[in-house]
Parts: C-alpha cells; sequence; structure tokens
C-alpha cells in the first residue's frame, strides 16, 4: 500500500550546501530558504549548528536563521551534533533539531572519531536540553545500506541504532544511504529489519544517487509503507567525510515522481525548480536533477 | 514476484548512437559492438537500415554487420522499416530485426508520416519475407506513456497497438517511453492494460531517462513480471524525432541495480563500463550512466 501523501524534508540548505568547496553568499542562502518554503516545503533543514573549523560551510547558520523571512507552516531545522550546537539553535530559535549515528562501527570512528555507542551517549545531554526547549528531535543514521570503509552493514544494526535513537526520544530516524550504494533488495530487507523494531510512521529515508539508484529505493520505501523523504533541490550535496558519495536525490525528480503516482507533496514543482536554479546560478554549475534540466532545456 | 534473470537488449549502438550529431567512426561503432558481446551482452540492437537520407549516422550498419567478430550466444539485430531496409538486413546476415509503431496518432503522423494504422499495413510484407528468412521480428511501441505532441496517451490504446504487432508475428514486443515522461504507476497501469491482451513473456520495457524515472519505472515493470528490459549503455540515445527526448537508462545503472536484486543479467558490469567509456572517449563528453562515473571516480 503506497502512501496517499509523503513528508519531504528538503536537505538541500544544510546537507547540500554543506560539502560545497566555496562559501555560498549567506545572501543566496537565506534566498533559498524562503525560495523553498515559497514552493510548498514544509520542512527545510536549514542549518547546522557545528564547529566552523570542521564545516566552515555553515559558520552562518546562526545569521541564516535570524534572517530568513519564516513562514507559519514552515519547520526550519538544524543539526546540532553536541549540546554547544543544541544552546546556538536554540538562541537562533530552530523549530526542530537532528542528532546522527552511524550504523558502522568503522564510518563511526573515522568520521566523529568515537564508537556508535559513545556518539549515542553524548547525545544523551543533547536529548535533555532539546526536551526542556520542547524541541523535536530527529535522529539521522548513516550508512544503512553500505560504509565507504565496512562495506556490507548488517540491517539488524541499522534496526539497533535506530531503536536506539528512538527510545532516546527522537520523534523520528531517517535511515541515509549515505554513500548511494543501494539498491531495491537491500532497501527493503534494512526497512524489514527496522520495521521490526520501529513504527512505520517514526521511519524516514534518506537516499544519496551516486549509482542511480536512488527514486528506485525510494519506490521500495514508500511500497513498505514509508511515507517521509528526505532529499535536496539540484540534487545538492555528499558527505564531506565519505569517500565517493555524491549528491542527495534530487527533490525536483522525486517530486515529479510523486505527482504521477498522486502522492502529495505539498510542493509547487516549478517554483521548487526555480529555487533549484537560482542556487545552481550562484554555483556556477549545472543542476544535477534531470527534471529541471528537462523543464529548462 | 520479481523475476530471477532479465534480457537486457543493449540499444546503444542503434537508438543509442543514432541520434548523435557527429558521424561516430565506423571502427569505433565495431569496437563498441564487440566490447558489448565480451562484457556479456546477448542482445545487442547493432545497427538500423533506413534511409541515410532521414539518419545518416546509421549509413554504415551494414558495413558494422559485415565487420564484427561475430559471438556464437550473441544476437545482433537491427531496425528494418521497410521491405528494402529488411532486403539490406539479409544480405547482412543480422539475427533479428525489429518494426515500430507509435501508441500515439499525432506522433505517427509527425515520425513516419502515416497513421499507426498505415504504418502496421506497411509492415505485412516485411513480416512475410522476415518470416519466408525465418528471422524473428521484434516490434516497438513508441510514446507508451505519454506523447510530445499528444500529451496522455491511453493505456488502451499501447494496448491494442502491442496487440497488433504480435498478431502479425513479433514474437516479442518493446513498449518504449520514448519521452522519458512516465512514472512508476502510469507505468503500472500501462502495463496492466497491455497483460490484459498479451502474455508477459513476449514484452519488454524501453525507458528514456528524461525525468530521471527510468529505474523505478523498470522496478515496477519487474514486479508485473516483465523480464526483458532495453537499455543503452553510458545512457546514450535519444530520439531525433522526438522533442526533448533524452538519452536511454543507462544499461551500467540497471545491471548495478539488477546485481544488488540478485537477478541475473549476465552481463560483467566492469567490462560493461568500460565499454562505455571508450565509446565516451569517442564522443569527447562524460558518461550519462551514474554507475560508470561512480566507479571512476
Amino acid at each position: 500500500m503506497l502512501p496517499k501523501s509523503v513528508k519531504i524534508v528538503e536537505v538541500g540548505p544544510r546537507d547540500g550546501l554543506q560539502n560545497e568547496p566555496t562559501l555560498v553568499p549567506t545572501v543566496a542562502k537565506i534566498k533559498l530558504v524562503e525560495q523553498l518554503a515559497e514552493a510548498g516545503c514544509s520542512v527545510i533543514e536549514t542549518g547546522s549548528f557545528v564547529s566552523p573549523k570542521w564545516v566552515p560551510q555553515m559558520a552562518d547558520s546562526a545569521e541564516v536563521f535570524h534572517k530568513i523571512d519564516r513562514q507559519n507552516k514552515v519547520r526550519y531545522t538544524a543539526l546540532t551534533p553536541n549540546l554547544h550546537g543544541l544552546q546556538q539553535a536554540i538562541t537562533a530559535q530552530v523549530d526542530e533539531v537532528a542528532v546522527f549515528a552511524a550504523a558502522s562501527e568503522a564510518f563511526s570512528q573515522k568520521n566523529i572519531n568515537c564508537s556508535i555507542a559513545e556518539s549515542l551517549e553524548r547525545f544523551t545531554p543533547v536529548m535533555k536540553l532539546a526536551q526542556q526547549h520542547r524541541l523535536p528531535v530527529r535522529g539521522y543514521v548513516s550508512c544503512v545500506l553500505g560504509c565507504p570503509y565496512e562495506g556490507n552493514v548488517s540491517p539488524q544494526q541499522v534496526a539497533q541504532v535506530s531503536k536506539q535513537l528512538l527510545d532516546m526520544g527522537c520523534y523520528e530516524v531517517s535511515l541515509g544511504d549515505t554513500i548511494g550504494v543501494g539498491t531495491p533488495l537491500k532497501t527493503q530487507q534494512m526497512l524489514e529489519a527496522v520495521l521490526s523494531h520501529a513504527s512505520v510512521d517514526k521511519l524516514a529515508v534518506h537516499f544519496h544517487d551516486t549509482y542511480g539508484q536512488a527514486l528506485a529505493n525510494i519506490l521500495m520505501a514508500l511500497q513498505q509503507g514509508i511515507s517521509v523523504v528526505d532529499s535536496a533541490v539540484s540534487g545538492l550535496g555528499g558527505c564531506p567525510y565519505a569517500k565517493g558519495a555524491s549528491g542527495n536525490v534530487a527533490t525536483e525528480d522525486l517530486v515529479y515522481m510523486l505527482d504521477g503516482m498522486n502522492i502529495k507533496t505539498g510542493i509547487n514543482l516549478k517554483k521548487l525548480a526555480q529555487a533549484g536554479l537560482n542556487m545552481m546560478q550562484v554555483l556556477g554549475r549545472q543542476s544535477s536533477s534531470k527534471v529541471a534540466c528537462a523543464l529548462t532545456a
């Protein structure tokens, strides 16, 4: 049974832009977020409160949050890997925060220099402070269909980490194929494992399109009942620490598919594509969205 | 129920290359066909016997067929739109020929200057001569999920044209989303209509990736029992007469998906990708296969 509507979590301004090698002007980020909201995106991952030493591209997140013209119906979210980041996010009046863990030990070590268990432990004070401020917390799990260092990742491991994040108080867990190696069968097997420990309405999927499999994987996820999907306008992004990670699945291509399947998203495809094209002009390269390219051909 | 194996019909040398604006050297075409066979492709659409006035890129098809080093297990096929073309194909000792019709009246008129009924009538002598020579004939139906001139195309119309091609003696009908506008729901509805008139083992699907939907559509087709899929190495191609038609789905991306789903194709992905990269070097541009790009990153 396919869902009747899908909540798209637009991650372009954060997961998308964080990997850009040259600093994107703050004003362009603000324009992007505002145009995404204007296009009907209801959840926009707007920034990240991390050390600017590690992710210089996100150093202006507080300014972006401060200056965007907010719309009531939109949730503007941010990644907050630690207590200091969460405090900044609270000051910036974000609507929702996110923490992350890996499903692969090797990736956890290389990416954030600690074990999976240690990473979850570090989030305990973050969860506590977020709850005090009644801030919803989203959990990201990376490497759910493969790891650049370990190769295969067991669905059971994904299920366990997801369950731990939900048990800690995350209202939703986004399952990320960080390096885009998954196929529909792996997607199905991974989801079946996670769904035996978690309710379907608490899960989201997050695919990178490195091997062109993202939309097929999303179709499989929809068939498993998943109704929350992460994507980035123009297919922006990648993972700065993950070898071979290319962009996220393009929101335009996802919306085109869902529109064609009569699954509601609330997003206006033309306005969305325009928001993406404006950003691609700033970045000085072609969109990775096939739909955006086809619409402007 | 997914099929256990899929027959991939590699259309790169014909449907792929026919649209290239500058003439591809015959020697490069021969090398491509031979490397595709070497990679394990079992059916290779090698050329087309059409007027060189209309498709100059295919003017050397007889030479290609003459010079390729043929492998026993491989079927080398050609498009033969009329009796003259078929006679040339017989002389060139092709293993299989193909005819085509549109599912859209407007497309038939603009593309081949006659109605669908007239186009089918014209194939009667072609079918007869092919049968005399015991040559299998494949039928292509174009615009099965949309037409650049008419917009929507009814699944019933696709079913009717497909049935007529099968009734005329085609052993297989390939259902083509010529302009790549389809989504999984449309694919499902179209196939359901065709399957009520034709046996699943007589059907193939052929998707262009204009809107990035091809692999998701193929997944849906596999779920409907389809086990023959057309694709072009490097995502070569498009339709010279169809407005906005971009390349075919890339064989590399398709094989990657099928490999990951434990569905046999008999194709070696690395060798396949290398065959494609060699052709892209001749064409002087980047591959449209995400898998090929990821493998060489």
